[in-house]
């Protein structure tokens, strides 16, 4: 391991333990104080304006071409480029943030502190689809409604997902308004109407789409991993008492859609490059996937070795001053397709697939205890409750609770990686 | 009955049988070969202009406001600004379009051959949801699986919905390309790949969204109506082998992405009002709604009296000039909710609608056969072929068929109108 080997930024905070340090340089966008939206790059603790650099003439070529593209408030037009324009940028951006750049003075006037600055979702998503691939939470939950055969028939073959609402998607920081709604209290035979009792969250990794398809025409799997522009968390709050009530025959509807939260900085699939790895082997027994599912680049290189965490902070833990408790400490590793086959499965029917639409993974939780991404898992659907440094318990989520998801990539020799914040904190119903 | 004081159009065409006589003025996007995307009304067989009327001063105030934000390809602002805006239109349409219109002259100019035009999808729909809330088709559907208790413990509380993929629907006339994906071949346990065999259409009212609301304030069922711009058609096609396989335990996905076709013009909420009735009684023994779903007038007037037909043309029906086949007819009537309760129910946890979102009814069949609003309640899942004076017979949808949707209202005193149609023809997988 030659850590001497590893790039620096003449941005110092981006060369500690930061997120984003100069191998990251995800995209964002971003605005300061009653100001418009803009493209922005996070390098340690500061946004680099891609807008201000632009117009101070630093890019060129297909790198001033794919800038151009994150103008306008959102990143579709940028996203829509595809690969080798995200890659012409990246080139750019390690050349002018990197450690001897002769443009320091220039980029220094562009660089504004993140903690000036407000970030939004951003692009404009078109559809957003949540997938169910976590097969470690597909068998935590199943064990709870049928012990002795967790996963349904279809789960080794088909990568199970569902249409989610996209209107309701927010950036980290937005506070999360408890719905109410419809639920069948236990040994009733007609539901009650009020608010959500069993409030859970669900930690997952969101998945940017880039160039999109025609309808009709699907996306081979060996094409599939260029039509992904980028990554983020996603926190798909969840209202089990509405979802258990409502759900069959069609599927989680109100239950999930009063607001889904996201992680505001695109980490590129380029950035994510070095933490790629072989598709986890399937256990004996397990079928090969269908044809249109299979290709030997992707079992060798499509999964990704990331860690994910969530934290709990409660209304009297902050008042407290205790550190935020760790509720799981997870990794994509439990994925059981993989990101390029989610792509090649959604659009093997003809479904079209556009620039900025998003991918949830699903719940993505370990076997063990200590690894669960939500907390339908960790208290058993409420029956065992977390316990709290602050004296409190903890079934499902209370109002003032905030939760918090972060993910980072390590790998021996080259700087790891982060993803930056995914929070939200609960607030009383209406 | 007094037929004299239906007023009539200097529109010639329109006095007839038209499906858009005077009284209904359906907005839209149209283009003529090779020209810009731009609103117009339908009157007759022809298409007003509504940008062209615009340039030569004709509207004036609201109306005038009402026009500018149909402009753009899209109807999206003309549906944020609400029933005011429409009435306005609607008045001035009336007085423009009507017997002793003064403005005859320039409004010929802005008239064209509907023939002569493309129609488009028309507004840009930012989320679309399908319900479910027809309750003969569930029934019907439910007996399949469950005769002795069709109809799940949720069906007569929860307005039954699910998110549906807005990047693939479509104007009537879209060809419809047989989707391929995973289905379980009877007796077998593992699934195999290709073509659908078991394509079907369903028969659905939409709904578009006019002003929205905020994410986390709910539209009480007191306003909801007002949320609602107009209606058309919905063909939600249905690859049934590839749904029963997919679709536990989160509900249709793929089996229904694949392309959904609508009716392009929008009728109006205002030229549907001679049209409503009071909700269809419940049957003794039925739940009372809860109270977030319940108002006096929206069960005294919430309800439409509206035909809905499906008819079939396969190749050799073509080839020999023989009449389409009816393969259904029902009514709104057979709604079990209003379209005020699905938008009460679907904001209430906090859901944000916006102008141009699209709502399906959920297939709509009457109790009968002849009634029936899909292939899978015709045939009872293939069992039954309809015979066709072609000789040939229908398990599912074969290439080449293509099925017609219409609507029409009528009551005695007013002029009946119609949506226009909602084509799709079946084209081979790729």
């Amino acid at each position: 391991m030659n850590q001497t080997a590893i790039a620096r930024s003449w941005v110092e905070h981006a060369n500690g333990h930061s997120d984003f340090p100069l191998q990251n340089l995800p995209l964002g966008i971003f605005s300061r104080a009653g100001g418009e939206r803009r493209s922005g790059v996070a390098i340690g603790d500061a946004i680099l304006d891609l807008e201000a650099v632009l117009a101070a003439g630093l890019f060129e070529g297909e790198a001033r071409t794919a800038v151009e593209a994150t103008r306008g408030g959102a990143l579709n037009a940028f996203f829509a480029l595809g690969r080798s324009a995200r890659v012409a940028l990246r080139e750019r951006l390690l050349a002018l943030l990197g450690e001897g750049s002769e443009h320091q003075a220039t980029l220094k006037a562009a660089l504004y502190p993140a903690s000036e600055c407000e970030l939004h979702v951003p692009a404009r998503i078109g559809d957003y689809t949540d997938f169910y691939v976590g097969i470690q939470h597909a068998m935590n939950v199943g064990k709870l409604f049928r012990p002795d055969n967790p996963l349904l028939p279809n789960y080794k073959y088909v990568p199970i997902g569902y249409h989610g609402r996209a209107s309701t998607i927010r950036p980290s920081g937005t506070e999360v308004r408890r719905p109410k709604g419809q639920t069948l209290p236990a040994g009733q035979s007609e539901p009650s109407f009020g608010p959500c009792a069993r409030l859970d969250y669900e930690l997952e990794l969101g998945i940017w789409i880039g160039q999109g398809n025609d309808m009709g025409q699907a996306i081979p799997i060996g094409d599939a991993a260029e039509h992904i522009a980028g990554f983020c968390l996603l926190n798909d709050w969840s209202a089990r008492d509405i979802q258990a009530w409502e759900y069959q025959p069609l599927g989680p509807f109100l239950s999930k859609s009063f607001i889904s939260t996201i992680s505001p900085w695109v980490v590129t699939a380029e950035a994510l490059e070095p933490f790629r790895c072989a598709q986890p082997a399937r256990p004996n027994g397990d079928p090969q996937p269908l044809s249109y599912l299979l290709d030997t680049r992707d079992q060798a290189a499509g999964a990704f070795d990331i860690e994910l965490e969530v934290l709990l902070i409660t209304e009297r833990m902050r008042e407290q001053n205790l550190p935020a408790h760790r509720l799981g400490l997870s990794n994509t590793l439990s994925m059981y397709w993989t990101v390029a086959q989610l792509v090649a499965h959604h659009s093997v029917n003809g479904c079209q697939l556009q620039p900025g639409d998003l991918f949830g993974s699903g719940t993505l939780s370990g076997a063990e205890p200590g690894q669960y991404g939500s907390l339908l898992e960790i208290t058993e659907g409420g029956k065992h409750p977390v316990e709290l440094a602050s004296g409190e318990v903890r079934k499902f989520l209370e109002d003032g609770d905030e939760i918090i998801l972060r993910a980072r990539a390590r790998r021996d020799g080259v700087a790891s990686i982060g993803f930056g914040e995914c929070r939200g904190k609960v607030v009383a119903a209406n």
